[in-house]
């Protein structure tokens, strides 16, 4: 049985939104709701029935654990006005992108709790499917950090701020950019009429197959079997689409020198 | 009760043998199996317990549909051998990227069937999973080569010729490309000591987001968001990697375009 954490959320947007829910749902507190606009707090605050604030300065002082999880570019400036006053506590952030060491000189206790998912306001998430990636400068925070996301059914890894930096460019290979390969195949099929749903089971088992054999193993296609008569004949359909075309060479270039 | 058929499989590659033993699972007959080389045809022969040949003098003539599943660049110098003496039966072949007026002139019944999958001889195919393409010079035939389809437990879809080269294009995309961004970002991982799998969670949702929402609508990420600072940072990271730093910029340039 894990502990009970008593939890403020600094931030009201989808990893915000998921892991309100989730802690919740896991029998902890989420004790308060920050969110610069009066909207997004009340929304999610009610959602999860809790009180809300639209004041840095009014932060709950007596909990375990804030949880700050807004945009990068304005995480750096709100840090000082969070801790103020509640030294005690262990603070992290969420961002993938963001070295832990912007807490220093400014939390005492400090981390980073970065689940590695796509959030969708439209999607509900389940969290036994989402990557934890903890850090933090003290030990014992970091169990608490990993206690807590297994609480939440997820698998938790520790990474430091580079291996963080690095997974946050490799889920943008695999998740934002391969979603877009989706997208592009999207717009093809709408072209010539036919229904993006038949490409689903394709995209599934793709999908899968990682789950067995290693990316470059499971490699199938023209490129990599170096058919020139087939990207040829691809190129030609794509020759309207100078777009599709300009990836369609680079990116079987590519499969073809890795 | 879908009538059982007698099938002769050219071919003994990746999808005649995945074919095979689903079209036996179903109940219908192989009543041989061709390939140019013994070594494969005997392997498929002995999964499938037929007879084979390596001689496409020797075809059996008493089969209702011969299925040509062999390697584009072969496919139009064999067809008139395989058709010679069997001109009342149904042939097809299996290609994404050949027109169906391969057959004209040779066979008088003639069409495609083709499975749109990613096919591994390491993996078992579900074809409950698999979009079938079928088109036929023929209504009746037509008909039948979408309750065969139908029979194997897979999703059917009429689409002519032209159609089938825009879902073989659209499949590079979704499928390979899908798959060359994850082999991508394994390497990334690799790099900086962090697992694959824990890549895997995200790469699930990413496609499972796509059965709710269009790809265009579920795009996430820093390109999207035209967050110049994430992506100078992510830039920053692949330095030292610049075919990977190459995609990544005109990856997230054509979203920001499209």
């Amino acid at each position: 049985m894990v502990e009970s954490k008593r939890v403020v959320l600094i931030g009201a947007g989808n990893v915000a939104t998921h892991l309100g829910v989730a802690l919740q749902k896991a029998g902890h507190e989420v004790a308060q709701v920050y969110s610069r606009t009066e909207a997004s707090a009340s929304t999610l605050a009610g959602r999860l029935n809790v009180p809300y604030t639209t004041d840095l300065s009014q932060l709950c002082e007596e909990a375990d654990l804030y949880i700050v999880s807004v945009k990068d570019d304005v995480l750096s400036s709100l840090l000082p006005i969070v801790v103020k006053g509640k030294e005690k506590a262990l603070f992290v952030h969420t961002a993938g992108s963001m070295p832990m060491n912007v807490w220093e000189g400014i939390a005492p206790r400090h981390g980073v709790l970065y689940p590695m998912q796509t959030f969708s306001k439209q999607r509900e998430m389940d969290f036994s499917t989402v990557s934890f990636f903890v850090e933090a400068n003290e030990k014992a925070d970091l169990e608490m950090l990993k206690e807590l996301a297994s609480s939440l059914g997820a698998k938790v890894y520790e990474a430091n701020s580079e291996q963080r930096m690095s997974l946050h460019v490799a889920a943008v290979f695999a998740c934002n950019f391969a979603n877009h390969m989706y997208a592009l195949s999207a717009s093809l099929l709408n072209k010539y009429g036919m229904p993006f749903e038949s490409m689903l089971p394709l995209i599934d088992e793709t999908a899968r197959k990682v789950h067995q054999l290693e990316p470059k193993e499971a490699q199938t296609g023209p490129a990599v079997r170096r058919d020139a008569n087939v990207m040829n004949k691809h190129l030609e359909l794509l020759s309207e689409e100078p777009q599709l075309r300009e990836l369609y060479e680079i990116i079987s270039k590519n499969i073809q020198t890795i």
